[in-house]
């Protein structure tokens, strides 16, 4: 991809509704557009990034047995009240434009959560303990009407969201299904370079059983944690007891943190609402325990950002980085266009060679290039100017690293298909 | 993918609030589940489906030099108010369950079309000569408050949408790009395997030229259009006036088409109530001439089955059948298990060979199994039977042709590798 091509464009002004570092680095950058309050547009910079997010989170997901959908966000009111949730604060409820309709069948409530809707199908396809267990999720967007959006797509009205939901025949099967999930999300979060705490927390109407977050130490987060390094130990601050960590003589420590994933034992709510029922090896009816699993791919994305950044901007992991190199052509006093030519010939190898560039062929100075590739991050940054090829080397800089290196162009096309 | 482990199930009942093929086949199939009125889930199955027709639309559209993006669906009423459109019959509004809060602050239009939204990006993003042309699409869901869904996917309160909108410093620049977008339209189309036809339509409020539609003829459709097949005449009726078409002596034919594409230039209305300006190489200052198309997934998803079914079911083009290949095992009497064996050995191999297959593995009657086959409507059926395995052979029949052959498995994959 050409950088004078890209649709969006970096910029210096800092944004003045904007107090988080996400929102900041993103918005320069040209990764999102702000719509209106927790309201975001993703560029196609941005876009980029959350699909490989969204790649990594379907890749372990379906490992684990689980098939993707895709569920409506206009859910009717007949659905929210069986949960009892149509009268919850962060409902968005809709009407339509016309006076002369009849509103009533146009009543809505957005989808800012999904088991009503996947009961409502599960219902249908679940009859026999032959049918059980089963596994859907979507990644898709909901609407929470936030009183106080916040913190960039750390707290949006609107965002993406991966929920899975689990059908099984015993609390047992659940529990297990509920550990594949652990691991599934452990694994989600290795490769997006998150370093979590699973952390106990209520289980609000559900359950008395405490629920899981996974949750990434960072100052920018909305809960407080206890936890321990040694013991593995975490609580969320809303249900810490000191004496739940009693036996492990190392000392607690606390600190504020973004919640990226939790996962949750429903178990009989939904189906007792719903009616998900099925008959038993023995022939008796039981209702169906459920399970749900949430992560939120937006949050991610902005957790990501406040997580690897320096002064300068945004140090994307190489996982979701939206390119793998920012090849950048410092022209200079050019006048004769070999600078050009010869950065126009790595871009269109590197292509070849199905490496994904950003090629910044802009008419600027090289300050302002220098300064746009380290506030969008892009991890290995190559340099062709007239020195460069003097030396007939490439410049390789990685992003977050002081040093830079003088190497071949066959050395680079090998450190990135590593 | 194994039939006994997939989410949905196939279903012998009509539903008896779905008039139309699409939705009946599709909700008999498993590829859909309705959750209100013009409200539905994709399935497992369906979003195989529309994944295909999507990335189709997206190679297509990325040719053409767009970038993809992702706008939100809470778009401020502001926004509708600059360009005229928070009255519009179809919008649904939004307001919070709570009565406390400032209900203002809650007020949204729900995206039925982005025009509003990228012009409010575009304009930050464009300055000069040198920012034109640009594009950009997304593909997102739209909601749309129709008085009476009908007609399955074909007209519905929430469905998937491509929009395009690009961005030119003159009439002629968005000229050469509108006839870009026909091309790219007619490839998308025709690697959907539908036949259509370019028909001008009438511009609304925002141009008094003509738009164009891309419409199949087809009894589903809710519009009338009036066509030409020698000289490629083709008008609405909204639009249709006999002496259009005086200078060709071939008889004009009409009938009812589904609309699955429009195109639409746009003009200046939207850059003027945006500001979207910029200065050409004169230095004056002018307005920016935008277009806008659209193509909707989920209604060309709908289209696919009015147009390729038989009494039986579906019957999907290659290119965006959910799996290649149904592979059907037919155990019988089989007691020792051979049969199972062998298609068990089949499935492996074809998904060795990065073949997509179906494998109906349930614990059901050759009626059933071969009816349900029929009615999914993937396009090569493969049976494993006793009778097969006798001859050596596997059976192959193409969905839609009544012809079956005895082929052998190697003969099978280089069919399937074509």
């Amino acid at each position: 991809m050409k950088q004078s091509q890209l649709f969006a464009k970096t910029s210096r002004k800092l944004s003045e509704s904007e107090a988080s570092k996400n929102a900041q680095f993103l918005l320069r950058g040209g990764f999102i557009d702000k719509s209106s309050a927790g309201v975001y547009t993703l560029l196609p910079l941005g876009l980029r990034v959350l699909e490989k997010i969204n790649k990594i989170i379907r890749e372990e997901i379906n490992a684990i047995g689980a098939e993707e959908l895709l569920m409506p966000s206009l859910i009717q009111k007949k659905y929210w009240e069986k949960s009892g949730r149509w009268g919850v604060d962060v409902i968005y409820k809709t009407s339509t434009g016309t006076e002369n309709k009849d509103k009533k069948d146009f009543e809505y409530g957005l989808g800012w959560t999904h088991e009503e809707v996947i009961s409502a199908i599960a219902v249908k396809f679940i009859n026999s303990y032959k049918d059980l267990p089963k596994a859907a999720y979507q990644i898709q967007t909901k609407f929470r009407a936030e009183a106080r959006p916040q913190a960039g797509l750390l707290r949006g009205r609107e965002f993406s969201m991966k929920d899975l939901y689990s059908f099984h025949e015993s609390k047992e099967d659940l529990d297990n299904y509920y550990e594949k999930v652990i691991n599934a999300y452990k694994n989600i979060f290795k490769r997006l370079g998150l370093k979590t705490l699973i952390c106990e927390t209520g289980g609000g109407d559900f359950t008395k059983e405490y629920t899981h977050e996974f949750q990434v130490l960072n100052p920018a987060g909305e809960d407080t944690i206890f936890y321990c390094e040694k013991c593995g130990f975490g609580q969320n601050q809303e249900v810490y007891k000191p004496e739940a960590h009693k036996n492990c003589k190392n000392p607690i420590q606390s600190g504020r943190a973004i919640e990226v994933g939790n996962i949750f034992k429903l178990g009989i709510k939904f189906s007792e609402a719903f009616g998900i029922s099925f008959l038993n090896k023995n022939g008796e009816k039981k209702p169906v325990i459920m399970g749900s699993y949430g992560i939120g791919p937006t949050r991610v994305l902005g957790t990501i950002v406040e997580e690897f950044s320096d002064e300068y901007g945004i140090i994307w992991p190489e996982t979701v980085a939206p390119f793998q190199v920012h090849l950048v052509e410092l022209s200079g006093k050019d006048s004769d266009g070999k600078v050009t030519k010869a950065a126009m010939a790595l871009y269109e190898k590197l292509v070849k060679n199905d490496i994904e560039v950003l090629y910044d062929d802009r008419d600027a100075s090289t300050g302002e290039k220098l300064n746009d590739a380290d506030l969008m991050g892009i991890p290995n940054r190559v340099v062709i100017s007239e020195k460069t090829l003097a030396a007939k080397k490439i410049e390789l800089k990685i992003r977050g690293s002081k040093k830079t290196d003088l190497i071949s162009e066959a050395e680079l096309i090998k450190i990135l298909q590593k």
